[in-house]
Parts: C-alpha cells; sequence; structure tokens
C-alpha cells in the first residue's frame, strides 16, 4: 500500500527502509529538504491518492501536536494518521478528536526496537478502532518482526492503548535497566569477581535473567571496559515519569519502577539538598564531622576516642 | 568424563540427563533408593575412579554442608568436589579449606536455568582454582548451553566467586520480574487496555524489554488467564536477601532489588504492623476513620462537611 | 475583627472555638442548619460588614470549587476568601482567578494541627498577595500557636504557596509516619524487645527521634495494646500523591515519600497483581511451589532432596 | 553512688558531668591524660570501691571490645560493666558472656540525645538482668531528661535489647531525616516558595510533623542559609546498615530506612557505575546521546526532528 510517512529522523528514516523493503511505497516529508522526497506537508497530502493514511514520527508534545493538527486542515474525510512517536496517552485523546470532527481516523502505535528495529522488526502497540487498525495492517505488518502477527504487534484497545502500552513498556525498561545496573554496580564491587565482563556474557544464555538488554549491556561492555568513558548523567524522556503518574492514579505501588527514576534525577543533581540537610542534622545534633562543599571535613571536635549518641 | 552427582532432585536429574547425552558417565546418589545408583555416598566414592570428580547438587546450608564435610572423609587426594547448589557464597570459604586439608579441590559453581536447562544448557558462573575448572571443563561443557563457551560459562574468580556471581544473578532476578510484575499491574488496572495478555505477548518481539522471563510470563497468563488461579504469597530462597546484604557491605545502593525482595515480605503478611501503626496515628490526630481488623470503618466522627488538616 | 466561616465540621468548629476565644466575631454556615449561624451562604454574606473576609474549611475538590464560585457570585470588591482547607495548589490559581476578576482577594492557607489544633494552636502556611495576608492577621494569630508568630505561621509566597508548603509537609508526614511505622514493626519482631511500647515511650524525651507523632503512636498503643484492633488498611488524602507527582515534575528524587504513599496503596489490595506475576514467574523456570488462592501449596514436584537453580 | 567512667570524649564528659551535677562521684578514666582522672584502667579499677560499676563509653567495635575484655581480667565478681556506645547488639552477648564467666554483671545501653543530651538528659534503653539494672538505676535517673522515668528510660528485654532498641532507633532517624531532607528538598525546587526557611520554621509548632530534628533543621538553615556551605556527602556510622539487615532477618519490608541508607551511599559516590550502565544501555538500543566523563555530551546521531522508540 501507499503511506505518507512524517519525520525521517533516525526512526523515520529506519521504519521507511523497512516498509519500503516489504514492497509499499512511501512518500517521506521531514522540514531538512536534503531528506525530504517533498517540499510541505501540502504536498505530501497532495502526493497521496485517497484514502491517504500517514504515519507521523516526530518527537511528543508540540511538534506531533502540531503535525496532527495541520493534518487535521489539510486531509480529507476517509484518511487516517498514525501516531507512532512517544506521545502521552492523553495527546491521543485530543488528536483523535480533532481528526475525528473532520472525518478522519485515529490510531496511536507505540513502536520498540530503537536503531535494532530496522533489521529486527519493531514491536508494535496500536490504539484505535478496528476498521482503521485493518485498513493500516500491511504496514504493521511490514514493520514488525517476522514471525506470528500477535508476537510483536498488538490491538491493544481504543484511542490511547497503543501509547498507554509503549508508556508501561518503557516504565518496565527504566525498571529493568536498573536491576541490570545493581547487579553490575555490586560484581564490580566485589574483588573475589576477576572477571565481570566475562560474567555479564556468560549469563546471556541459559540463565533465567538472559534477554536482549543483557546483550546489549554485554556489548557496551566490549566497547568499552568498565565503562570508563561514560558518564553517569542519565537523562529520561518522559516515559518513566508518566508511568510512576500512572501508577500513583490507579494507586498501584510501583516502588521498583519509582527508583529507577530517580536514580536518574539524583544522577543528574550536582549535590542533592536532600542530604545536605541530612548532612546538616548529623551535624547539629551529634557534632558529626560533615564536608564543605570544597569536600573538605569540617565540624569535628576533634576529641578521641569518642562515642556519638545519635 | 566419569562423574559422581549427588543429589538426584527436580535439578540433579536434569543435569544427569544432559551430562550423559553429552558422553560421559554419571554415577548418582541420592537418599531416596528409587532413584539412586548406590545405596550409601560411600559405595558412590568407592564406584568411581580416582582422580574422583563429584558434583554436589543438594540444598543449601545444612545439606550441602554436611554432604561436603562426608565427602572430605571419602574422598582422596587429588579428588575434586563441586558445589552446583545455591549455597551463600561464605559458605564456599568453608568448604574449600575442609577439603583442601585433605588435598582435595573445589569448585563452587552457580546454575541458572531451572526446569529449562535439560534442553536450554545452563548457564554456569564457577570460582576456583585454575587446574580445577580445567579438569571439570568437560562437564561444564555438557551442562551449558551449545554455542561458544563464554556465551553460557565463565570463571568468574577463585573459590566463592561462582556462587557470589550466581547470588547477583538471583538479585537481579528479583528486579527484573517485579519490574515485569509492575508493569503487568499497571496495564491491568487501565480500562483502556482491552488485551493485557496480547500486549505482554507483543512485547516478546521486536522491543527493548523482550526477555525469557518475558515469554515465561506470556506462558503464564496462557495457561492462568488474569493469573485467577494463584496468591500474591511469594516466598524467597535467600539469594535476594544476601545480595541486599553484600550491597550494604559494599555501599552500593540497591534500591530496586531490595524494593523487590521487600515486596516479597509484604505479601507473606497477614496485616503489615508497619501500616497499624500509621492508621492508629492518623486517627490519633486527625480522627480519621480506620478499620477494624474486620474491615469495618470505626473511629469516624461522622460530621460532613469536613476537612482534616493532618 | 469579624469572619465568616464556611464548614463547621471538626476541623471548622475547632477553629471557630479556638477564633472566638481570642476575641473574634464568628458568623458560621454549614450545610447542617443544626449547627449553622445562617440558613444560607447568601444569608452568611449579607450577614457580614464589608469588607468581608470570609473562611471557607470544606473538603477540596468540588466542594470547595462550588464553594468558591459561589462566593464570587455573593461577595463584592475589596472582599476576601480565605481556603484553609487541603485543596491542590493548582486549584487556587482557578479560585484567585475567578475573585481575582471581581476585585476579590484571596488567601490559600495551609492549616495542620488536626483535632489538637484546638487547644494547641494550628500550623498555618498562607499564600497570597502581602496585603491581603496582612488584613487577615488576626485570625492567623488566634489560629496560630501561641509564642512568636513566625514559630507557627509563615506566608510562605503568592497564591498557591501556602497549599503546596502544606502538600510538602503532608509528604513529610507520610515519610515520618512509615519510618517509624517501619521501627515498630521491627521491634515487634524481635523476641529480645520484651517491652516494645516502653521502648517508644522511653524514645519520647532526649532521643533524637523526639516528636508530636511519636507521642501519638505512644498514646494509640496505650489505648490499643499491640493495635490488636486496628486493620493495617490505611487510605490517603491526596496530598502523598501529589507531592510525589511534584517531585516528578522537580526532578526530585523522592524515594522515601514515594515507599511510605505506595505501601498504603499495597495495604489496601486484596492480592498484589504484581507478586502474581512474580510467583507465577517462580513457578515457571523453577517449579517453585506456590499458593492458590485458597492458600493451599500447589505446583510443587515433591521430589527432596532438591536444589531449585533459578 | 560511685561509677567508673571510660571514655572522656564529646559523650562521655557530657555524661560525667550530668551525673556529677546529680550528686554522683564519677571517676574517668581515657587515654588521653590530660582529661583523665587516673593513669590506668587498672587504676581506675583500684580506685573504685567494690561492688564497682564501670560505665564503657568508647567507640563500637575493636574500642570497646578491647575494653571490656580488659575490664574482664580486672574486675572482681559482683561488679558491673555497663556498655553505653553504639554497639552492634550482637556484641552484647559476647561482652555478657566474657564477663558473666568471671561473676561480672553486663547491662548494654543505648543512648540517644548526641551534644544536646548534656543539658535535656539522654534517652535511655537498657538491656539485663533486673537485678543489674535496679542497681545503676541512680546513673540512668541522673542521665535521663526529667520528669516520669518512663518518659526517656527503658528496660527493653534482656542483655542485647537496649543496643537493639538504640539499632532501631537510628534506623527510624534514617528515615525521619531522610523525609525532612526531600520535603526540603521539593520547597527548594518549587519557585511559589519564596520563603523555604520561614516555612520550615512555621512548621516547628501546631504542625503534625513538629518534632526535634525539625527544629535542629531550622537551626542548621539559620546558621547557614541555603545550607551553602555544606557537602551533601554523608557517612553512616553503621545501625541503618545493620537495622536493615535486622530487616532482611526478620522479613520486614524496610522500604523507608533502606531507601535513606541508600541515598547516604549514593551522595558519597564518585559517579554510580549503576547508572552508567543505564546510560550504557541507551545508547546502545536508542543511540540517545549520553555524557562522555567531562560533560560532554557524545554519541548523538545528530539528525532532528527525531523520535527515539526505546
Amino acid at each position: 500500500m501507499q503511506l505518507g510517512l512524517v519525520g525521517l529522523g533516525k526512526m523515520g528514516a529506519n521504519m521507511r527502509t523497512r516498509i519500503v523493503a516489504a514492497g509499499h511505497e512511501v512518500i517521506g516529508y521531514d522540514p531538512r529538504p536534503e531528506v525530504s522526497d517533498v517540499r510541505t506537508l501540502t504536498d505530501l497530502v497532495r502526493a497521496l491518492d485517497a484514502p491517504r493514511a500517514i504515519w507521523v514520527m516526530v518527537p511528543s508534545g508540540d511538534p506531533t501536536r502540531t503535525t496532527v493538527a495541520s493534518l487535521a486542515e489539510e486531509l480529507s474525510p476517509g484518511d487516517i494518521v498514525i501516531d507512532g512517536g512517544n506521545s502521552r496517552y492523553t495527546d491521543d485523546f485530543e488528536h483523535a478528536k480533532m481528526l475525528q470532527d473532520k472525518g478522519i481516523g485515529y490510531i496511536d502505535c507505540g513502536v520498540s526496537g530503537g536503531v535494532w528495529g530496522l533489521d529486527n522488526g519493531y514491536g508494535l502497540m496500536a490504539g484505535g478502532a478496528d476498521a482503521d487498525v485493518a485498513r493500516v495492517m500491511p504496514i504493521f505488518d511490514a514493520l514488525r518482526p517476522e514471525g506470528e502477527r500477535a508476537d510483536g504487534f498488538v490491538h491493544a484497545g481504543p484511542v490511547g492503548a497503543g501509547h498507554y502500552a509503549k508508556m508501561v513498556h518503557n516504565g518496565i525498561e527504566y525498571g529493568l535497566m536498573h536491576a541490570y545496573g545493581e547487579g553490575y554496580e555490586l560484581l564490580s564491587a566485589e574483588p573475589l569477581i576477576t572477571d565481570v565482563e566475562g560474567t555479564l556474557r556468560a549469563w546471556t544464555h541459559g540463565t533465567v535473567i538472559r534477554s536482549w538488554l543483557l546483550d546489549l549491556l554485554v556489548r557496551a561492555l566490549q566497547e568499552d571496559p568498565g565503562l570508563a568513558q561514560i558518564s553517569d548523567y542519565t537523562t529520561d524522556s518522559g516515559e518513566g515519569r508518566w508511568t510512576v503518574e500512572e501508577a500513583i492514579r490507579h494507586s498501584v505501588p510501583a516502588n521498583v519502577i519509582s527508583a529507577a527514576l530517580f536514580a536518574r534525577f539524583a544522577s543528574r543533581q550536582d549535590g542533592s539538598p536532600a542530604l545536605k540537610a541530612v548532612s546538616a542534622l548529623r551535624n547539629q545534633f551529634g557534632g558529626h564531622a560533615v564536608r564543605d562543599t570544597t569536600g573538605r571535613s569540617v565540624g569535628e571536635t576533634g576529641s578521641p576516642p569518642d562515642t556519638s549518641a545519635g
């Protein structure tokens, strides 16, 4: 079938390649003329035969919102828009409404797989009406991994369900990565373990904790032994926060996912105000030594032997 | 080669099958006569040609300790004992000392893979002397998954390193399982998700969070939709506790693994004393309604409309 | 001065008593005629001399929103409304806007102290314009504890700051209560401690952890030894959730407060879906025994001695 | 009565002052001659009338162990030793055994109050035999806060119970301090709050969260506004670790206390290996930008607009 694709960045470009390889026609639009097949979004719409299907693959929030709003202006009844980006599921309700008022269909589709999806296929989670999902199925089939459709694609529910599923997927991802991180840190701290990287590699086959993320961690350690070249400064792109917010909304205890999220926050701090307060308190009641901001120990009374009685 | 195998339970029996299939000879001993090849541990030792290799696959703690102590009596210099159970790594130091005094070698080997290891091979983490490990390598090669040795086997360090690695492996396992658990719970709580099981299944291919544990969770849900037949009462067999204790010893923040561990503790409580205290406090300062142990709401003043100012 | 007071529940009634005791005139309105001084909100407004000050002490959310909207209709330019309930700080922006359009002032005031505030005075956190706060100061002075004004009252910032401060106060409260709860549970679990209640009582003076909440916990234990009469089912009224949401918004690691919040969620669950998933996984890979929903152990293979190798 | 006191550091010296002020005789020994009343521990024993009572107030671990061992040599049947330091409760069993074999009594006494105990009195938690505790009661009465004995002193149980109670006290302390720390950090992060320090001060009276620790935090902020002079590097002296280890032993979920403990660990790290692993993983699957150890952003592909699909 024919597909319009808005956004030809890392993800979009790879997805185009995979869809074309499956025998479909893709007309791509991107604001960067050097990679775009057409000059404007309007041109993209004109270049497609009705009823059109347009896949939006741009950053979530304003860029996606603006793109969908423009498409609501340009498209015709019977056309369909798929948001394949990482939008918050609540945005989907607005997008669907905006389009539905013009008779245009809407599907939200969570896409997982990163830069590896080009070769492996992408895990897909779609939300929307049955008829809409059915119409775009050839594209989903092109993007998902080979094998049974249900092993890599789900129609998770109505509009919003796709991004909700993707959000939860990413929340789990936070927890998984941090669990491996804690294990890696503990192995690294223990002198008995003389082959940390070999241990992780040995875990990739046969063990209970084997996974694709573990394969990637082994790969990262092969490229950068001891992770010596990388800082611990870790960003987050929203889904982890949203997952914890949803856990709060549904009264779901999310200790693991929130711990993984908070650890990222802490990694970006230049000194924790909370721990400054704790340190100041210890100094107040016990005369415990604290460090000033240059790292110098201060505030000790210096009279050994001693016992503090905090 | 020839191997003595002590313990023919679920794990031991499967391992014997796999070792024999690789062309080795296994003489097994188990206190249950109906599954044992010999009548006593002494008979096992007599049945083996020196220098002997004996793999111990019995529960950790006293059963392993007793077995190793008996072997220290029965075996001869140049023999070797492998503890393949889930012993705490500190036990290994005692076991190795006990045997070393008699000139007997010792290897601790963490084994992962569960009931699936029979077909898939087991992930193996060994600790011990180079020469000892080299001598038993044919058995490790038989047990580990096919393919490159390093993808399923590691000689992680000296005695203790194998069980240390296995302990950390299991600690990670706690975190991974709980991350999936939280995600599963959140999906189940959200009405938008009309196909929870399909969503998990779709995650098994192409996504970032695909893993063997996820495959198993999908399998469990296929066998018992909604996990309706299973209680949330979750036991633990020690490695999770040890992992957190090691994290404390090494000053490693282990928020994720400890959260997973504590959740299991909570699952086994019949009422949390901590939350009774919290509930009692809320009642004390705010006159908030609390429930008595029969679930009846008590302690309210009943005068609406109201605002508590806790 | 003269004050209108909307809401004569537990908190409102006590506050009226305290304000009147300080020599002010309070006209109270409550939908329950038996406790109300006037028949309607309109009557309340008519009964007050302009410029009026009306303190709203009703549940947060719709009740407060409706009350403020009605007051926006009834009041005159120069009047002032104080929301002393537990509104979310974002509601304050709407309330202030609604009133400001009519020339009516608005203060949000967090009030802490519970049922004890009548005698001890209430801790007050106000948000609003300097002039508005100054005008209502006699009421704040009546409500706050005796002593220096700064020890019990703060003008924390512009509109919203009062409820923001109260929200954080309650978030801290969650953490404090749960810390005591965990300590209480641990004391109760340890056979060496033969006098749990006496230990808590001894902590109330001289120690680092002495506090008003600890006094209350001792009191609760005196009334109900062993907390035998109370369930662990613990509700939450919103501020804890909001605090964690704000922590997420500001990228503040809030491990302690979120753990306390999640523990309350868990206390209200009748079986944790997350732990069902964990338990199902353990059964899948290790053949570990699990419990069915009646508590019966199932799924074991029953062949001792054995070692699982999860 | 007469008391021997070993250890005249910060705590010991203050305690001597308080005991003497209550009319008792104290003979102190400290290795620093300038503060010691006697030249050696042997001289101290000689200077006391039998039956003797000697209070040991030196750092826990080896210093206390050595002191108790020396006293076991020097003292006579009927004498009594009190360990007032922060020993782990398991040490008490050894100490008691060592002394009991010579007919010498032993009490472990947790002491809380820090440098403020001199004026306020100390919270005391004693473990030991009834007769031993009764004999030393005049000293306990001198040290504890004025008022009822039960409000500041408890005989918590047999030997070990005193230090166990103190350990739990300190575990709670970790949780309380961190709860205040998180609240302080959140207040500081929110622009609406224009008076963070005033808000904390206003919480000291009337509110639910008022406490001695809060008073100290206000004091610390008055001395060092914004805690600008202090680093977040926070040490720990063992009791927090022991508390979590005990929680694990008793299967008590200790999410709050462990989170507070782990935050201290993290504060002392120069880069978290766990988060390096997480960051490396994000780079592997998503091509997400990471920072190298100099803080420079690396690894981006740089092609906007884009959507990662992690």
